[in-house]
């Protein structure tokens, strides 16, 4: 990884250089793929929506019978002190928190706790003049609700992401879509009715954000969403901490509504943008 | 971990103490559960089935996109090397493949590999006289094929196992079995034909044996086991290779056959045990 300056990292105890953050091979998330993890960014320096991302990451923890090891009170100064010695204004944040060192490579250890920061890289104004294009594959993630760090299936699909000139992949079961790997899915309705799934899904903090949004000027769903759905719709984007309002014009191989951004997706985005201004200011 | 002596491991491309081999937090392992692994077992310091073991590591690094960095045969050298320097007996020993220290968190890196040993526990007389009792849960894993390190819904369900008071959980799809998260599964129907799952399960070592073994005496099927045919079954059992050949007694509470371990089973342990040696003689 390249830095434009030596960032730190938290490990379980000790903020200290992100290059000497390292675990033993006896991690369950080294041996069993076993932890979850949250990202929130910060922008001018401060974190955005913190709490509900806090909160996302406690309930993970529990859905997977892992204790946070700090309460969350210490996890937020943790957080404070881990981004004032950074210095950087706009950045991604990680906690990841494992399974542990395991005496026999399956029971659970004492959790590791782990926080990063990046640079954080936004999508891109071309990015949004074009917008997305989307494969489909047919699955379900396992625990949905949890954040796990599990994205076997998410990383093993990119190379056929790439090799069909897309640009992610959208799960779905037997023509109910669910999300992709890392991003919620919205579509818009003819009438302008938002909708998005409901089942299924990680509830991602946009997401919940951006329904907020939509509903003081659209009719909004969360329900069941179809592959047929999307074929009918005027319009579709992803929402993520890292992406926001993202439109979505083309889903395998085939044009979205006008095959343009909406004009729905775009307000959402300028809204959205504003509550994060709002946020800050508080 | 408890050691009666001091263990090496192999780390990419060196032999070093177990307790030195640190893997950095960016790897994908730890970040995005993303690697492979595999597993045998050494008697009298012999490996067991070697070629097939390395056969299904290079089969699921294939699968999952992953290079491993050394040749069959170099692996095979380094492999022998450190069962010489660690001078255990009977062991089992782990090669892990990871997705590598990423540069985004997502994209996959240089796999790191990673060679363990460990003394080995294999079932207790207590456990083959009884039999074990176990539950069954309505999963299918990802990408079964492949050995990935993605445990998270076994070890979730270790804490429901212990406390419905038995040893293991059955995968099953709508009352298709499948496996069990770290063994396969079999049934000896009352004509005393020796059945196992086809599908969406991993290819097990001992699986395969146990099923030519099988078939020297028994009529022998691959095929859709349901639920309702354990009901109906005379014996069932598990085979890995810690566990072998391990009776399996009662299903979700209730006793499968007469509720013992069945004589199929053991014969076919025995079989099992005699084949192990006769490999180690060769």
């Amino acid at each position: 990884m390249s830095f434009n300056h030596r960032l730190y990292a938290f490990l379980n105890d000790e903020i200290l250089p992100q290059e000497s953050a390292y675990l033993h091979v006896s991690d369950l998330a080294i041996l069993r793929g076993y932890g979850i993890f949250d990202f929130f960014k910060t922008q001018e320096g401060e974190p955005l929506f913190l709490d509900d991302y806090l909160n996302r990451f406690y309930g993970s923890a529990l859905i997977m019978g892992l204790k946070v090891p700090l309460p969350e009170e210490e996890l937020k100064q943790t957080i404070e002190k881990l981004i004032q010695m950074n210095g950087l204004s706009d950045s991604g944040v990680k906690m990841v928190l494992t399974g542990g060192y395991s005496e026999n490579g399956y029971d659970l250890g004492e959790p590791n706790l782990i926080i990063l920061q990046q640079p954080l890289s936004m999508p891109s104004e071309a990015q949004l003049a074009t917008g997305l294009k989307v494969i489909t594959h047919e699955y379900v993630r396992d625990l949905a609700a949890a954040k796990t760090i599990n994205y076997s299936m998410g990383i093993k699909l990119l190379q056929q992401v790439k090799a069909r000139g897309s640009d992610d992949v959208l799960y779905h079961q037997k023509g109910v879509v669910s999300e992709f790997p890392r991003s919620n899915f919205f579509l818009v309705k003819q009438d302008e009715t938002v909708v998005t799934p409901a089942q299924e899904i990680l509830k991602g903090v946009t997401r919940k954000n951006v329904l907020e949004l939509a509903g003081k000027k659209y009719s909004v769903q969360e329900g069941t969403v179809t592959l047929e759905d999307i074929a009918q719709a005027k319009e579709a984007f992803m929402t993520s901490t890292t992406k926001r309002v993202l439109p979505i014009v083309q889903i395998d191989g085939q044009p979205i509504g006008d095959g343009k951004p909406g004009s729905v997706t775009l307000e959402l985005l300028e809204d959205l943008i504003a509550l994060e201004n709002r946020h800050l200011q508080k």
